[in-house]
């Protein structure tokens, strides 16, 4: 649990540090709050319900949903931007298999309200700056909806439509695509571009002006260059947040109606089929928030993240364990054992038998747990107001004050954590 | 969400230092395992379903279960005691009122193994010790569930017919129990013995030799004595931890099968009907842990410990909120803002302009917000390498060397936190 809880750890801080407030919502919401964000096909994934009042409930597939409900319910007078973050658990109706549980915890935010174009640049800088923080190597793809979809739009393709081409191209099967386009008899410049533009990938801005050519030879630029223009904006904002390297890639589709404008990913090199730790992007779901406000955020794949740490390597800085465990030398010395234990609990782990064990035994069982120090208390050290602390990994022995011991195993400790 | 987290890190802390470490177990179970372990009655106040495979699932309505069925599955082979401590969310199904929800937490700990003295008493020292450093007042009640057991065992009392009455027992409706026992045609002196003792209660350990005297004057003394010895030298044990205050009550019984001895409950005054924050005790369940091991466990209604603190109007360190907001003078200092802003979100909470509002309107926010300094940078900051700081209590306005302005912040920052 405890890379667990250091990755948390240091996800709160960071968010917390950029002005972000922590939410916590239900963990089972009414079924239709699910379906009205992601559609009717999410019902087969979902852990759904009825109560003993016969109401369709279902534990939660996803955070923004019921953050968005939330917002809509309980913060809308708020001043905005409200900058929001969770860490909550899933769930999943499907077959487990490596990187995909049935329960699994998101890490996200959601920023609503603010400008597209800066609330853009910093949640993708934020995403970027725990992953880093955490030591992890990554690669962050950065796009825009608004290129594709200002494409479709001008040859009439909307709506379901639409929403159901995103899809696909966010599956990324080119014959089911092509397929699509040709039922839809959309003209074959269109699709060439559409082909054209979602295989656009690269490093930096240079394949916005890419892009930029691609659309105007084809006499598209008009419809599809505003989302450019505000990719290349929300790039040059988020190059202010520090040097780090991204790809720009026109395909990412996040296959979700309510996404328009830029949108995100990060893949963790070397993870596998699942090696998307983050996504996110610009979206709005009016019928839950009450308003047609814009929302920016990301949810990180927690258990992901994790794994990650894990197949790079990295080394989390562990809290340290046990510091102390303290040996009455008889059941008669327990008062004064328990009465140190006590103090020690109050700086570092500490711990004492709980089993009516011998000394010997007490100490082959401080050895087993990785103790750092034996603590001794016997007649003598009773009598000088001393303890005796066996450095267990040196194996020497001292016998010291009592808040002289104290103090050298609480330095220790702290050397320990830093 | 803040009082939450500090109530939350208190209590990690607290078991760490104290030698225990965390489990996290699923959501949801088979419902079997709940029935097992709570009885059938327990359906109706759970959230039960089915899957799409038809196995009846549950929500889980208490932690232990999940506990017990994870080290009979996993842990079985490690070496004892073992020392767990959860934090996780329950669910239970019924009309929501003050002090009870659907959905609430518990935090909790189980100690697996070891000497049932020692283990009660360092468990009970835990659960007092941590309620101390949140700086509340309670009142803790201790029982032993031996002494009641074992008079109505000598009568013939057992099996169902007996968890039946420590049942009644923990509701207290008096009559309830005086018509259950006739029902059972016991003797006059064991009905008048079971009132007498369950109406026992008093500070200290004198309501122990009172017991005993009673238990003595009915001829039960065999029987029921054997709980007292072992309730006495919990007692011993326990006040090596240091000195509270602790009210004997062998009135206490838990409600559940699985309990056999010393047990005890907190209680937080002026709460009103849901004042009890804490119960645990000895118990073993056999079928669930493979083995007939016993443990010592509390739980505590999180969510009732943190109406407690706000109850008793407790200031519960709060963490300072936004140290700073960076307020460029115009869109051509973003990257100095943006870095300057970086810097800081190392150290401390700081934001920016999300919206693109005017330097009055950024001000404004700044202090509707509470942010503590506002950090202005024109032309002349980015000249000279400096910071202009608004402090937004004081209303003064200097301009530092940006190190410095950092700096000064970091150290108030600081401050704030101890």
């Amino acid at each position: 649990m405890d890379v667990r809880r250091n990755v948390e750890e240091a996800m709160r801080t960071h968010c917390e540090f950029w002005g972000f407030e922590e939410v916590e919502t239900p963990t089972f919401e009414h079924l239709e709050l699910f379906t009205l964000k992601s559609g009717e096909e999410i019902v087969d994934e979902i852990y759904a319900f009825k109560d003993k009042s016969e109401r369709e409930l279902a534990l939660r597939p996803e955070i923004t949903a019921s953050v968005m409900r939330f917002f809509g319910e309980e913060l809308r007078a708020r001043s905005k931007p409200l900058k929001l973050y969770y860490f909550s658990n899933c769930f999943r109706y499907e077959q487990p298999q490596k990187g995909r549980y049935r329960e699994f915890w998101q890490f996200g935010t959601e920023t609503i309200g603010g400008d597209s174009v800066k609330t853009s640049a910093e949640t993708i800088a934020l995403a970027c700056s725990i992953l880093s923080s955490l030591g992890l190597e990554f690669d962050v793809h950065i796009g825009h909806l608004g290129v594709v979809r200002g494409v479709l739009e001008s040859e009439g393709v909307v709506g379901g439509d639409q929403d159901r081409l995103m899809s696909l191209i966010d599956k990324g099967d080119v014959d089911e695509i092509s397929g699509f386009l040709d039922g839809l008899s959309v003209s074959s410049e269109c699709k060439e571009l559409v082909f054209e533009l979602i295989g656009l990938v690269g490093d930096g801005r240079e394949v916005v002006s890419q892009a930029s050519g691609v659309l105007e030879s084809y006499g598209f630029d008009e419809v599809g260059g505003a989302g450019l223009v505000e990719l290349e904006s929300t790039l040059g904002y988020l190059e202010s947040y520090g040097n780090f390297d991204y790809t720009v890639d026109l395909g990412i589709a996040r296959g979700l109606e309510y996404y328009t404008g830029t949108v995100f990913e990060i893949y963790i090199p070397g993870l596998g089929a699942q090696n998307q730790v983050c996504g996110g992007g610009e979206y709005s779901i009016p019928q839950l928030m009450g308003s047609d406000q814009f929302s920016t955020g990301f949810a990180f794949g927690f258990d992901r993240v994790v794994e990650a740490i894990e197949h790079q390597g990295i080394d989390l800085d562990l809290k340290p364990g046990l510091m102390a465990y303290v040996v009455p030398v008889s059941d008669e010395f327990r008062d004064e054992a328990v009465g140190v234990l006590g103090r020690m609990r109050d700086s570092f782990p500490a711990d004492i038998d709980m089993t009516g064990r011998g000394i010997g035994d007490q100490l082959s069982y401080v050895d087993s747990v990785g103790a750092r120090f034996a603590v001794i208390i016997g007649e003598r050290e009773v009598e000088n107001g001393t303890l005796s602390l066996k450095d267990m990994e040196s194996g020497e022995q001292v016998e010291l004050d009592v808040d002289e011991a104290i103090d050298k195993i609480r330095r220790e400790y702290e050397v320990l954590l830093n």
